[in-house]
């Protein structure tokens, strides 16, 4: 419990913006996952980095934890509070501060949502790529290490942050990176920040690197016989060279899901949906190779589009798997798993992750984002039902665990929090030591985010 | 001194592989720059990880410093023995351990060179694009995060690294990083090694990303009537989105240079060198693209060829540039210089330091990888003169300094080692102090390659 004079501390420099009201706490002890509510003690609502640093200094003085809160659409519990103390939540720091053109880059305030960014970039002809899905805060992306559907040519936060303003747990406020685009002045602390999940510091300012807004886009779907058809194609088109924008998988049963939310008729087989970014001669070509590419893996029937109205439904529809699974089950969570292996170990992995499922008798789609080997399952829980909930539990667990096996990580895009704990130390051994050898340099009170990726006392 | 007693340790299990003589300690002393010789007490040549291990764990028994040596080629003062102890030199840990084309990665020892590895690489169809220009070991190059000519498309070292295997000041080894292409689990340790310097440990297995050998390729070379014209070009062809595969800037001191080295006959004007990687279409439309992007900065003689003899040529004279520029002044030694601006800042910065230069008397050309925005200069220098040397050294030191002015970086991608120790702390502030805090939890004697990169106690 957050000891009295942190909280009067507080409340005299941020008054109203320290909130203790009850729907405010049980907002910010709430997870789109399965996680109990984790309440924190208050919520304080900064407007500048001076706050933020003053907030991170009070509550050091009393060892009392501090929890970074973006948009609260993590999946792991990483923005919640099991050891109470101050949640900072960064809504009233949504300014972009300012975008440049002529370096193709952008600095923001941690709040801003990347639908934000992308408004107020329009003019600009620049755009930023990085799309996890949910309208999440950059500040957000950036501590999970996010990426989503465009990572296989974009790359993920981890390759789109040029440098940061961080709060460390001692309030010194430090600026990594340049604004130079590449540099080897010193260990990188940027890349040390992203995806440190708020245990080593708070981000208060990101820069960002930009890309064109393609001149041209092409896109596609093809049906397969067998997800080993599909991988196979994925990697015979990722070796030729061919610069895939997005290649995604959706398995037989997302098909069926997808026909029955929208009035589509696709075979229920596995799919690559893809899309390409060009110049208008260069998106026709790939599309035009990726289709014999297909063909000689025994695809059939593959469109491809330019028409910017083909391109939005096909991946609204990829968007929207995630609700379009709940609308097929009223009443039903999601459970969410995510893991990452190798392209070569792929098709293995789904096919094997695919008959566990059926066995359990739970629904659970397959999709992914197969050009970094990165798949989820949707697995669907009655949430009044306990034995569906271990069910699911054990089915994500079983996946890690041939992740790991097959040469993969725990999570590819949605991090450690409390929720992918028990796995660091088989997929890091020593090297998880080392992490928590880090954490107690930058953080001896251990007030960062507590209880989340490092070693729990 | 090092201790007799960790010398006895170590030439009881290394025998031969301990060398004390004097020609292999002046070898491990010495620089490809300025800086004066300081060998070592000893060289070891280990062949397994185990036996690094082993001269780790003896070397920090009596505080003995331990310095990573792959081909020497660095050229700030990274691989020589400033406090002396034992240079670990990796030429005998020089194995390509396992290629997977179907994942495009690769696991080498840190002693293979990038050359060894393309050769080997041949039959794949793949290949590994960073090309700092020197044959260096691919440890190296991680350790001081190299980059050259391709990283503008394929990226630095800190973008190629997949994963590693780390030996650190304790004797404890750890993997970092995993198979697969992205992962989200933890702090990002194979960052962290990248670009440290040997200062945290040393790299045993690094895991690369390979490229595929592209189908095309176009080359090209045309000269402005200014630098400016030259560098709003490159901006353009960046913000419309072409992916160039090098984009290099020569000055007109550079042309010169050319021409009196080989036989051509470049305008004394600055030149754009590009290369672009495709499709037979898409290398020819990039390139035609280009041609008139540079014709809108009032280029002349845009000549692209997708020929190999002519593109072979081309580079071969951009690779040789440093050979050439040492030819034409017979006796003198080179000090290169390396900074990274913002793009937009990036002529501003050329101009005035070729004045700067101009202004000493001093030969100074001008070139670089100016789709990054980083450049060098090749300060020649008679070695039997100290006020050219001093000259140099001033050139350099006001090139830095401006570049900080400008938003940029102290190096680009040559790294600190000894030689931009001064900068850091103008550099990084506060970030400076955190690199040192994270090296004193990783290292507290200080035995990883002391005098380098973090602040000396």
């Amino acid at each position: 419990m957050t000891a009295i004079q942190t909280l009067d501390a507080l409340s005299s420099f941020l008054g109203q913006r320290l909130s203790r009201s009850k729907s405010d706490l049980d907002l910010h002890g709430r997870s789109e996952s399965y996680f109990p509510l984790m309440p924190p003690d208050a919520v304080a609502y900064p407007e500048t980095t001076q706050e933020v640093q003053r907030i991170v200094e009070i509550c050091a003085r009393d060892a009392v934890p501090v929890i970074g809160w973006g948009t609260g659409t993590s999946l792991e519990g990483h923005a919640q509070a099991p050891q109470g103390g101050i949640s900072v939540d960064f809504s009233r720091m949504n300014r972009v501060l300012s975008i440049r053109p002529g370096d193709m880059d952008v600095t923001v305030q941690p709040g801003v949502t990347r639908e934000q960014l992308n408004t107020e970039l329009r003019a600009t002809g620049l755009m930023f790529p990085v799309d996890p899905g949910a309208n999440a805060s950059l500040g957000g992306m950036a501590a999970t290490r996010a990426s989503g559907t465009t990572a296989v040519r974009y790359g993920t936060m981890r390759d789109n942050v040029l440098g940061l303003e961080v709060v460390l747990a001692d309030g010194r406020v430090i600026r990594t990176g340049s604004r130079a685009r590449k540099s080897s002045a010193g260990f990188d602390l940027t890349g040390l920040i992203v995806g440190s999940e708020g245990t080593l510091g708070l981000m208060t300012e990101l820069t960002l690197r930009l890309h064109g807004i393609p001149e041209a886009t092409s896109a596609g779907v093809c049906a397969f016989g067998s997800v080993e058809d599909a991988v196979n194609a994925v990697i015979d088109t990722v070796q030729m060279g061919l610069q895939v924008a997005r290649i995604e998988l959706v398995d037989a049963a997302t098909a069926r899901v997808f026909n029955g939310y929208a009035d589509t008729s696709f075979p229920e087989a596995p799919h690559l949906m893809l899309e390409f970014h060009g110049s208008p001669a260069s998106v026709a070509e790939d599309a035009e190779r990726f289709g014999e590419i297909a063909a000689d893996h025994g695809a059939t029937g593959f469109d491809w589009s330019a028409l910017e109205e083909d391109r939005r439904a096909l991946w609204t529809m990829r968007h929207n798997a995630h609700y379009a699974v709940l609308a097929q089950h009223p009443g039903h969570r999601a459970l969410v798993t995510d893991i990452c292996v190798p392209v070569s170990r792929l098709a293995e992995a789904i096919v094997a992750t695919r008959a566990d499922i059926d066995e359990t008798g739970l629904a659970g789609p397959i999709l992914g984002h197969v050009g970094d080997g990165n798949f989820h399952a949707i697995l669907l829980i009655d949430p009044d039902s306990p034995s569906d909930q271990d069910t699911a539990m054990a089915l994500s667990h079983r996946m890690v665990e041939r992740a790991l096996d097959l040469g993969g990580t725990a999570t590819g895009e949605h991090g450690i929090g409390m929720g992918k704990l028990g796995y660091m130390a088989r997929e890091h051994g020593a090297g998880w030591e080392v992490m928590g050898d880090i954490k107690r340099a930058l953080d001896p009170l251990n007030i960062m985010n507590p209880g989340k990726l490092v070693r729990q006392a």
